[in-house]
């Protein structure tokens, strides 16, 4: 049996590397040059072509290369029953949180300004900050640990979900209590995952709702927003600037508008990376566990699609 | 009796006015129209002329503006026996605080190589982050709530100041411990006191014994900086990076080699502000436990400088 990589749009040289590295005896084959597709028993995945698992017929295990499953879960034929799991890396959600503090830091102490004055030579102490209360989109893994870090240094810091959560450490709305939370805060972090409810959430009606100048942060995924409601909300005022990590189409295209709008800061998809030192130990042992039928760490819910 | 502002080079007309609704009965009077110099019984000051002071011969309170006191301590004739109060401000220390750890952020997560990236239209996945570890050289009040920040956001961090600290709650070095110190970060925040022993602290000296490529932030005061000096370990690569929002003269003049070098990031000295609504009522308070003999809230040791 066999573990198979199908990433077609990833450099996977260092992934097989470590493979190898971990487990010598390792029966590893990368997508498309599968020698053996009734031997496949696990599949490495990012951003498949849609179908291509129902050619494994003895598949057991599906592990996403990342903490993202949409890119499975959107597959209209994923094979039925097999479990799904994604990489829970904490130096994944330490780069990621430290990404989003530093947008919500860089708006708060308005580090961009002090950029425009530092090139017209200005001396100007007036208004040194903006007071800020956040407001995170999305309160698993990584935005609940957002929520954590937000606490303790101090900044005030709401939770938005899909559905209730009594238990939730920190103060939550969920449904159709968005305007009340969109009232409290003056910055969103979106980090919902993706599904059919989510995509093109970030929208005009959305952006309408806000506080006005709320500032915006998308380190989610690029489908969230919908990206001319972003330019209409910054001319409306809705939005008074963005820091957008992912887009619509990656790389972004170079005639984008995005590229030039003085008030969205771009960055190439890098608030959080998955590390392959850290993401191949954790599937080679779901691949043992899954052989052994012992339970599997960090196995999603195929249907809530997270 | 009265209270006297001695703040020649600071626009004082928001202190005023808060001074006058929290105690309209108060007798206030602003440098240099002081009319009875014998009724002056507390001063508030900033950058007084040095000698000033002694001129007021029952003055029994010297209250700073500022958390800072170093330019209360460097008058030669300062009047003997007479206490010396700073503000401390929560709101003050947040600021601050944040301050930091934006700046270690954006050099963490490379925030400026990102901008000029958008400029460029260039999108590069390769290198997003730079591991850090911080040393925070000053940890009294400003100091030590940036260590307690850092830790509760899990970046490592170490503690430098003058004298033993057996009690501190974080990795601490002092003294002749400096090398031991540098050698376990790669950026360093100067929140020193000024004193006598800290001016000209931040050298080539020193720079030549961080470890290579070390990035620098000073948030105290101007003085502790030799600029020249940056300028070379900024060349020579011990330094890699500065943002600083303190400088020998401010404004920073218009041709000062800072505001185009492209690795120094100038703020006009912004991370920390006194607020009046937050200090005149502390100054009210002591100005009333002082007449009342009371002890006094946040009051320094003149003797050795904060």
């Amino acid at each position: 049996m066999s573990i198979a990589i199908v990433a077609p749009f990833k450099e996977v040289s260092d992934w097989v590397r470590t493979f190898q590295k971990l487990d010598p005896s390792l029966k590893l084959e990368v997508y498309p040059d599968i020698a053996r597709p009734e031997e496949v028993e696990t599949v490495v995945v990012w951003q498949h072509p849609h179908g291509i698992l129902m050619e494994y017929p003895n598949l057991r295990l599906i592990c996403s290369m990342g903490s993202g499953v949409d890119h499975i879960v959107a597959d209209p034929n994923l094979p039925e029953g097999v479990p799904v799991t994604r990489i829970v890396d904490p130096r994944l959600t330490y780069s990621m949180t430290n990404y989003v503090i530093m947008g919500i830091l860089n708006y708060h102490r308005q580090f961009t300004r002090y950029q425009e004055y530092k090139i017209s030579r200005t001396w100007d102490m007036s208004d040194p900050e903006i007071d800020v209360s956040v407001g995170v989109m999305g309160t698993g893994q990584l935005g609940g640990d957002v929520l954590d870090k937000l606490k303790a240094i101090g900044i005030p810091a709401f939770g938005y979900g899909n559905s209730p959560k009594p238990e939730f450490r920190h103060p939550y709305f969920y449904g159709d209590q968005l305007d009340t939370f969109l009232e409290k805060v003056n910055v969103v972090v979106c980090l919902l995952p993706l599904t059919e409810k989510t995509e093109g959430f970030l929208n005009k009606d959305l952006f309408s709702r806000f506080t006005p100048g709320t500032y915006l942060i998308n380190v989610a995924r690029g489908k969230h927003l919908i990206e001319e409601d972003l330019m209409e909300a910054l001319s409306e005022g809705w939005v008074s600037g963005a820091l957008l990590d992912v887009f619509r189409q990656e790389p972004l295209p170079e005639n984008h508008p995005f590229w030039n709008h003085p008030k969205i800061m771009i960055t190439p998809h890098i608030a959080c990376i998955t590390m392959y030192e850290a993401a191949v130990p954790q599937i080679l042992d779901n691949h043992r566990r899954r052989r052994g039928n012992q339970p599997l760490s960090n196995q999603i819910d195929v249907n809530q699609g997270y």
